[in-house]
């Protein structure tokens, strides 16, 4: 059995990590962190864990949670994990962390976006970015530390990634308009998050200072081969988890001067989403819903080419808490104990 | 493996099945039967399905169906089972019927309260009223026909059947205030069921003339071992899913004149269902929410006694597409082939 | 032009006392009181309101306002105007009082049930229980205090009202069952108020407990002409607005031994009601809907006999913040000045 | 009193002209016409009506309700008005059609796009483009025909037509990211428009094909003086009313080869709209939200400039049955009949 701890347990990513690794077979949950509820059971936090989780939350301690467990999860605030995570924990456990600390490799960029200072930037290099999907490849047994993907990333990039990639859409003109239930804005007590205030309603915020944006451009510059820089905005929707992005690119003109195919942008999605479990590209003319993935790992794809304009739409659709964020995480650590990718993760989307 | 067959596999409660049994290992279904879909991909209908379910949708075959499976599950109309089931069919199969078709034992309250004609009575004194938790013992390997409990009555039942059974309310001044998720209206095209009809609205409707009242009546008045009338009246609340049921009861004194305490109500629950796994009597002073239960076949339990009144206030939450449907329905086929009862129905609450 | 100001006029009761006071023909809003947005912009803290009110929030000093204005609303904690108010303040100004500090005549159940010493129980006696369509005789250009009703109270009584008055149920059989939208949760930044915990979910609360049990009891004693009890229960329920009002009673048998029947009922509804503007008794068959009131100040309320039970269902309907809150208040307010009791409150429920 | 005539009446559309217009003190409304619900009263249709409105429903005669009304609004089908408006209705009564029919000025694109044969073609030319704030010159009392703007249309145009106007952006970088609330979707009895269909659920839909695209291109290209060709996505929100746009654009370099400052830009929309009652300039770094316009005819609109991409994201917020419908055809009216363009439209957005 994997040896769990969960740093930040009692957050909606910290509480959907325990939905998935309660019914993970290889798995146990030794350590339900919460420095907001110390000493208190975790079921009276999650009523829906109450008679399936015993335990009561403990303080975050680190050091002794690396003497105690395999891997732990931390599903903190941005600066919490850099402020404390050291070499020396490392060699002792491995880490999958949910939060931003360890996803950007320019610490630089990192600050600015989000104006901390970094306290670990010596470790930002062994981090692995751990969509799965991409980089399955340097995730492995010999990896120690994991930069989970955010959930507006992970959407944003796989959705374009494999046009990136082969050079179909020119990445300095691509717009990703996005849109995510309530869930991803956390369990703080915040007025504008109040179900008055989100309900029938709907708007956008951080435009053009959302700090997902430097983690898409970066993964993308990778892919891209070059320096990308986009247009990024995400809204706020009356729903508790989903999202989907909807992302506009100019096409690159073949060498005989027309626009590729659907056939031949849908080959190139095949090319390397066709094995890929996780990830559905959609037939033809079906657009993603968020509802179709909710509570599941799967990203839903699809695009429509716009000869009109020269531009092609492309959307993708997941559940902000799963893929997005504790869903991934579980496909990383399988990864990291070279178990089966998909194991814990054969969750069918809930409907309606 | 099971082989299993489900007649009305495109309704929100059939499609429950499908999600529940695609990960229930010891079954497969090899039949997804829908009059509306014939032909079509099951997973164009159900779009959650995709590349999960590659068969198509076939006819309402019951003869054939017989022939090819183990158990059918029927998530029909009311009237349609009644009409086709037959003695032979049944020594060929067995049938967990979701309809309330053989629900009632007395024909005349059956057709009074549906305005349906029964079309095969000498079937329902063979058919199990299958509240496992309730009628366990009457389900097993020899039970052939299992009518599967409405959501509205597993929900009201087991929330106030052991105060019943015991004596310990007066069960004729039992009032049963229900409010249901939109799921349970089904996926019909009706105007009162529009996005826009259903949200940020409430309303009772069924007022006095609900098919679930003598569905309750009729088995806590095995329970009470008297006749027993109530009322019930359900709500539609603006959520997808989940039940909650209000309950009302007038405390029957105790020799010395005295209320049952709080520590004798909760001993009579705890001596009915402190083993029962997917019932969870809550700790004093918390109230049942739909959310807590949601996706799982759980029902979720408490009380509050009203020494002002004389009354007791009952409260039970499930989801009325899991316990209150195909997750009961489940629950019924394990008990009918031998299995672990949870098998397939450990499912984990999902929250928010 | 009647001088208003408000003090409370961020939360929201205060808010819909604005949306509604800003379009009476009458009223010239001069004091927004916020303690906690002093010298912020109005419109800042309700951004519906840019263009439309350009004033900056005041502190809460009820000695200058009285010098000020003709009329003051309070939309403050419960026990706050209790400890402020005097008679010195009432010889200058009309109060309009929206917390339950002067609702309850009976200075001990009010200390009971709200856990608060009541600091100026001497005022209690005047304050008139400014429910209009019961109460109206009481208001007029002498009064000077009013106890605006609560939002779950107005229903509640106004549903149940003639026929307790009439002596055609037996009010001590009575239990109200009664929905809320969240707004009446306030606007206060609670983790329990939050969308994701509100959303798809449904739950009752304070059951037995809450504070408008006694309020009810005590108006509809007096139509009962005796101490009446009664069971009440508040739910939550995922939308913004409104109430709705399940209630159960036993109906009392005529001389002859039979019970009223539908006629007689309606009759009796009729006499109370039939002149009421803001009161509507719907057609035989239809049942009140939140959604049909919302936006508006009227109260609809219907019922349905059970002969089977010798019980009545009567259900109510309005829109808490307009009829349960700011629109009552306005109510009193006209009545207080002489106006036409209709003045700025014949609003258009706005569907969907 | 203008006297007039609602044919489709029983739409969310046309119920939102009575809640309008039963308020609008210089109108009377003599039909309310519904093919649907002839000889049904209205306010069984629309129970919000019960006591307000006591009329029945007619058929749609629109040949006799020219001899009896000063105006009919005509709230139907695509093509429906053009089939059956003559020169001869027009010269008897004026006409503000909420359809499409007369909005696009060149035949051969509405036939395209809505495949649709236009029946009356002849008369598209003297349609007046119903945009209040743009064409505000061209509807009085001569006016005859309007064709009322489509609701995803007025919140994209208005939002960005300053901007197109006086050439800050380039119009042919234009895409329009826009989602509305169901009510876009009307009131009949579709499956995909069901509750549990639409709730916790997002999905974009008529991508690069949805109606509403050439109408925009139209009036954008009138402002930029030449064809415009761009991008528009609209989606469905769960929630009631409600239009956001986020609108994306390049920027063009003055003639120092800079981009257009924050002031500058401002300075523009203020040009256009500081003294449109309706349209609200929101202060800077404020985004529009559907719920601040609910129930208003006001469009809230605001930008943000992304030096890094030489982009600028406009937003804009409107309430699609208010403004985008209903509101705007009555603001319509009152420049028709050479009323104040605010009579009966100062309505104050409802919050929340």
């Amino acid at each position: 059995m994997i040896e769990v701890g969960i740093i930040g347990a009692t957050g909606y990513a910290g509480a959907e990590l325990v939905r998935i690794l309660l019914r993970h077979k290889d798995v146990e949950i030794k350590w339900y962190g919460s420095r907001s509820y110390v000493d208190e059971k975790y079921a009276s936090v999650y009523r829906n864990m109450f008679e399936l989780v015993e335990d009561a939350c403990l303080d975050d301690n680190i050091e002794e949670l690396a003497e105690q467990v395999d891997v732990i999860f931390t599903a903190t605030p941005q600066g919490y994990l850099g402020s404390i995570l050291t070499e020396e924990l490392l060699a002792k456990v491995k880490v999958v962390d949910l939060s931003a600390d360890y996803r950007i490799k320019d610490v630089a960029t990192y600050e600015k976006w989000y104006q901390i200072a970094h306290q670990s930037p010596q470790l930002i290099e062994q981090a692995v970015y751990g969509l799965c999907e991409i980089n399955r490849g340097l995730v492995n047994e010999q990896t120690r530390l994991i930069a989970n993907p955010g959930c507006y990333t992970t959407c944003s990039i796989l959705t374009a990634y494999p046009l990136v990639k082969e050079g179909l859409i020119d990445p300095n003109t691509l717009i990703v308009d996005a849109k995510s239930g309530t869930s991803g804005a956390g369990r703080g007590a915040k007025m504008a998050n109040l179900f008055c205030e989100v309900n029938e309603n709907m708007k956008a915020y951080g435009v053009t200072t959302h700090r997902h944006t430097p983690e898409i451009e970066e993964q993308l510059g990778y892919a891209a081969g070059e320096r990308v820089t986009i247009n990024f905005t995400p809204h706020l929707v009356p729903m508790n988890r989903g999202i989907l992005a909807t992302e506009y690119a100019s096409l690159v003109k073949k060498a005989d001067g027309t626009y590729p195919t659907e056939a031949e942008v849908r080959a190139v999605y095949e090319k390397y989403y066709a094995n890929e479990y996780f990830i559905r590209v959609l037939p033809k003319g079906e657009c993603p819903e968020t509802k179709w993935v909710e509570g599941s790992n799967f990203v839903d794809i699809n695009f429509v080419i716009d000869e009109r304009t020269g531009r092609i739409v492309m959307m993708g659709a997941l559940d902000n808490l799963v893929k997005g964020a504790a869903g991934q995480a579980v496909q990383n650590m399988n990864l990291l104990f070279g178990l089966d990718e998909k194991e814990g993760l054969e969750l069918v989307p809930c409907f309606p």
